[in-house]
C-alpha cells in the first residue's frame, strides 16, 4: 500500500465508533470518550441503538442512520456482527475500519478463522482497508485519536508499530514519563489485512516519525519484512522487539495473535543484518529510544562516570564494562591539572568518581564532569543521582543540593557535544510517602531533568546496555 | 571472635557520639539524631566542645567529661583525631569503636595507611574493637540504633553485611518498600579489625537473623571466609553479592575500601561451592530476600502464569523460559474440567493465561488459579497485576477490580501450600500525579500484598530470576 493512501487513512474527515457504549467497562465507551477528550475536530458518529447519547454525543440506531459522509469506523461489535456492519459502512464509502473486534482466528477455532477470511474477502471486495483484528488500533494525538487514557496529548518524534494492544498502551504511558512522545502508535493485532510491513513502509515516509519501534510477535511473509526492514534501517533508527522468543512464548503467541513466533536466533541475526536494533523487552524498548531521541551521536566506547557513593560506583564501573563500555582511568595530564590546582585528591581519585572522595576535596562532581568533558579522552559521560541513597539522609541543605545539581547537568549537557547520561533511580512510591519531602524534591529533580530533555535511565546496567547497543548502531552506520 | 562477645557489642548500655554536630548536613548530627528517633534506651553521650547541646541532648567537651561508663562509640571525628580520641575512651573501657571516619587506607596513601595500622595496634592494645572504618556501622532498629533516616523502625529476619554504607542505608530503604525488615545490618567498611567472617559468624548463631545479605568488594583471609561461609550456608540462606567484578570495578573497590577484589569467576565458583547464592546486583539481592523471606520451599520449576494481557503473557512466558523455568502446556485433564463446566474457551486457553481470552469466557483468572494451586503438575504459581496496562484504562469498575484480584491472590496463597509470585509494577510516579485517582488504587493494591506477607516482584523477569534461584538452592540441600 503506498504511503499517501495510509496517511490519507490516517487523517480521517469524520469517524464512527460501531458498538458505541454507555458502560464505562467497554472499549466502546473508551473509544468515543477518546475522540471527545483528545480533540479530534471532524464529526464523530456514535452508533447504537439503545441510547440516545453516549459521552454527551448524540448516537445513531444504525451505521446507515448516520447523515454525513464516514473515513474511518471503530468497530467495537461482536466478531458475528461484522460482516453485516461492512456491509453498512461500505455504502458509507468509509475507507479503513479499525477492528478492535477479536474472537477470530487467535482462538485456534475453525469457524472463528473462516469468520476472519470472510471478512477479509469482503473488505477487499467493497475496497475496505482493515486494521487488525484483535488490537487496539490507532493513537495519534496530534489527531485526536486515542486508544488509552491518561496517554500524553502532545506527540514527539516516536512511531511505533505493536502487535500487541495492552502492551501499546502500556508502553506509550511508561515512555511517557521517560520524556517520549509519539508521532502515531498504531497496534494491529492479528494483521489480517495491513501488516507490520505496511506499516514499516508508511513511516519510512512519514516525516513526524524520527525513530520506530517496533513489537512483532510473528510475520507472514519474512522476506518481504527483512526487506523492508532493511529498507527503513537505512533512513531511520528502527528498534524492534519480538514477542514470543522460546518454546511457551511461541505457543502464546499464536493464542494472541495468531502468529507462528519461528526461530528467535535466526530472527535476531537477521535484524541485525537488516542494520535495525534489537531490543530484549519492553524495558529495553524504552531505554534504547530515550537513547536515539535525546543523545548525539554515540561515537565511542570511553565512559567517564560519576558514580554516587562507594559501592554504587563499584557496581556502576563493571555494569557499564559488562556492557561492553570502556571505564578508561583517569588520565594523567587530568590528574596534573588537578594537582596543579591544589586538589587535595589529585592521586586518589577514580573512574567512576566517588562523591564520598570528591566531598570537601576542592573539586566537585560537576567539576569533574567538566573536566571529563573537554578531555578528548572520553566519548561518553554518566552521572548517578542515586535517588535511594538520599531518600535516607537528612538535611534539607544536603538533600536540596540535588536539585542544583540537576541544573549543572542540564547546563554541563549543553556545554559539551559528548552523549551525557544521567541515572535516576526509579522505585515504586507508597501512599504514606505523597506528603514526604524528601519524594516530592526527588520527584520534581528527575521531572526537571527528563523535562530538559536529558537521557536519563533508572539504572547504570540499563543505560550502559542502550549506549553500547546506539554506539554499536552508529558504528555500523560508517 | 566469639559470638557472645559481638552480641555484647551489639548490646550497649550507653552509646557516646564523639564529634556529634549541630550540623544538619554532617553524620555527627544525623547519630546522634538517630539514637534519638530510633528510641536507643540507656544514656546517650554527645562529645563537642563547641555547642552546649545538640539534638536536645546535653554535650561533653571531651569524651574523658562523660559520668557514666560507656560500652560502644560512634567516632565521627577526623582521622587524625582517632588515637587521641581511643586513649580517651579506654579510659571508659569502651568495649567497640564504630569509625564512621574515613580517610585512611582507601586513600592509597602511605602515611594514611600507616595511620590505620597505628589505629588498630592501639586499639588492640587497649582492648577495643573496631567497626569499620570508613563505614555506616549499624542499623539494628530494635536496639535503637541507625545509619539512615527513614528506615524501618521495626525489624524482620533479615540480617545483612555490608562493606559499603551509602549501598546499605539505600538498599534497607528499598528493600522495606518490597516488605523486607532487618534483624541488624552492619556496614564495615574498610574491615580493620572485625571483618566480614566475624559477622558472618555472628549472624550464624543470632537467632533473629533468618535470612544472610552479603556485599563485599574483597575479603582479606579467603580461606578462612569461604569456610565460614560455608559453615553459615549450612544453616541458613546466605546470599551474597560481590562488588568489584571487571577491570573497573576492581579498581574502584580499592579507593572505596581498600579491597583487592580478584576473580570473578573464581569467586561465583566458590559462593556456589559454599552452597550459598550469588546475586548478580542489589536489586537481585533484594528479589532473592524477597523470595527466601515470604515463598514456601520451592521444590520444582513447572509454572502456571496468569501474565495479564496478550502481549505481556507472552513476554511473561520467555522470561520465565529463559529463567530456566518451564511454563508447561494446560494439562489435558484440566481442559477437560473446564470443557464439562462449560467453559467456553476450554480449547483455547494456554499458559500463561491471557485476560484478555478470559474475560467473559466463564472462568476468571482466579479460578484459572485454583485449577493450577490444585493440580499437581504446577510448582509454582505466577500472577501479573500489569499496573502499567491499568494506568491507562478508564472506568472505576474495571480499575477497582484490582482491589478484589488482590485479596483473591491473598487468599489464594492460604489455600495452597504453593510458592505463588504477584508481579506487580514499579515505576516513578510523577508529581502531578498525586491526586490521580489510579496512582493510589494501584500503590493501595501493591501496599496490601506486600503487607499481606506476599512475594511481589517488580517483573516477570526479576520474578523468574529469582525463583529459579531459590529452586536450585533448595534442590541443592537435598
Amino acid at each position: 500500500m503506498s504511503f499517501q493512501e495510509l496517511e490519507t487513512i490516517l487523517h480521517p474527515r469524520s469517524v464512527a465508533v460501531v458498538g458505541a457504549s454507555v458502560n464505562t467497562f467497554s472499549f466502546g465507551y473508551s473509544y468515543a470518550h477518546h475522540l471527545v477528550e483528545y480533540g479530534f475536530k471532524g464529526p464523530i458518529y456514535l452508533v447504537n441503538p439503545n441510547y440516545p447519547e453516549i459521552v454527551g454525543l448524540k448516537t445513531y440506531p444504525s451505521v446507515r442512520d448516520i447523515p454525513g459522509p464516514v473515513d474511518f469506523a471503530i468497530s467495537c461489535v461482536n466478531a458475528s456482527q461484522v460482516t453485516a456492519m461492512l456491509e453498512d459502512l461500505a455504502e458509507k464509502n468509509v475507507k479503513c475500519v479499525h477492528l478492535y473486534t477479536a474472537r477470530f482466528s487467535e482462538t485456534g477455532r475453525q469457524d472463528a478463522a473462516e469468520l476472519e477470511q470472510t471478512v477479509l474477502t469482503l473488505a477487499r471486495r467493497k475496497g475496505i482497508r482493515l486494521i487488525g483484528p484483535n488490537c487496539m488500533g490507532v493513537y495519534y494525538p496530534q489527531m485526536g485519536l486515542s486508544f488509552g487514557f491518561n496517554l500524553p496529548k502532545d506527540s514527539g518524534p516516536a512511531g511505533m508499530i505493536s502487535q500487541s494492544g495492552g502492551g501499546a498502551s502500556g508502553f506509550v504511558h511508561l515512555a511517557s514519563l521517560r520524556g517520549i512522545r509519539f508521532s502515531k502508535v498504531i497496534s494491529y493485532g492479528n494483521g489480517l489485512d495491513l501488516t507490520e510491513c505496511d506499516y514499516l513502509d508508511y513511516f519510512i515516509q512519514d516525516r513526524e516519525t524520527k525513530i520506530v519501534l517496533l513489537y512483532v510477535e510473528g510475520v507472514k511473509d519474512g522476506r518481504r519484512f527483512f526487506d523492508t526492514l532493511s529498507r527503513a534501517a537505512r533512513v531511520k533508527p528502527v528498534i524492534v522487539m519480538k514477542g514470543g522468543r522460546g518454546q511457551a512464548g511461541s505457543r502464546m503467541t499464536f493464542s494472541h495473535t495468531a502468529s507462528l513466533a519461528g526461530s528467535f536466533p535466526v530472527w535476531e541475526a537477521l535484524v541485525k543484518q537488516a542494520g535495525a536494533v534489537s531490543a530484549g523487552d519492553f524495558d529495553e524498548l524504552i531505554d534504547l529510544t530515550v537513547a536515539f531521541r535525546f543523545l548525539p551521536q554515540v561515537t565511542g566506547k570511553r565512559v567517564g562516570v560519576i558514580g554516587g557513593g562507594g559501592g554504587p560506583s563499584v557496581i556502576a564501573a563493571e555494569e557499564c564494562e559488562e556492557s561492553g563500555l570502556e571505564v578508561i582511568p583517569i588520565p594523567q595530564d587530568m590528574r596534573k591539572e588537578l594537582k596543579d590546582r591544589g586538589v587535595n585528591i589529585w592521586d586518589w581519585i577514580s573512574n567512576p568518581v566517588d562523591l564520598s572522595i570528591v566531598a570537601g576535596s576542592g573539586v566537585t562532581d560537576i567539576d569533574m564532569l567538566h573536566l571529563m568533558g573537554k578531555h578528548p579522552a572520553f566519548d561518553i559521560l554518566m552521572a548517578n543521582v542515586n535517588e535511594w541513597v538520599f531518600m535516607t539522609l537528612a538535611s534539607d541543605e544536603r538533600f536540596l543540593g540535588m536539585k542544583n545539581q540537576v541544573k549543572n547537568h542540564i547546563s554541563l549537557r549543553d556545554t559539551y557535544p559528548k552523549p551525557f547520561v544521567v541515572i535516576f533511580g526509579e522505585r515504586g512510591v507508597i501512599t504514606g510517602e505523597q506528603d514526604n519531602w524528601r519524594w516530592k524534591v526527588i520527584a520534581e529533580a528527575r521531572e526537571e531533568l527528563i523535562g530538559a530533555g536529558m537521557a536519563t535511565f533508572p539504572t547504570f546496567r540499563r543505560a550502559a546496555i542502550a549506549v553500547r547497543k546506539v554506539q554499536e548502531y552508529f558504528a555500523g552506520l560508517d
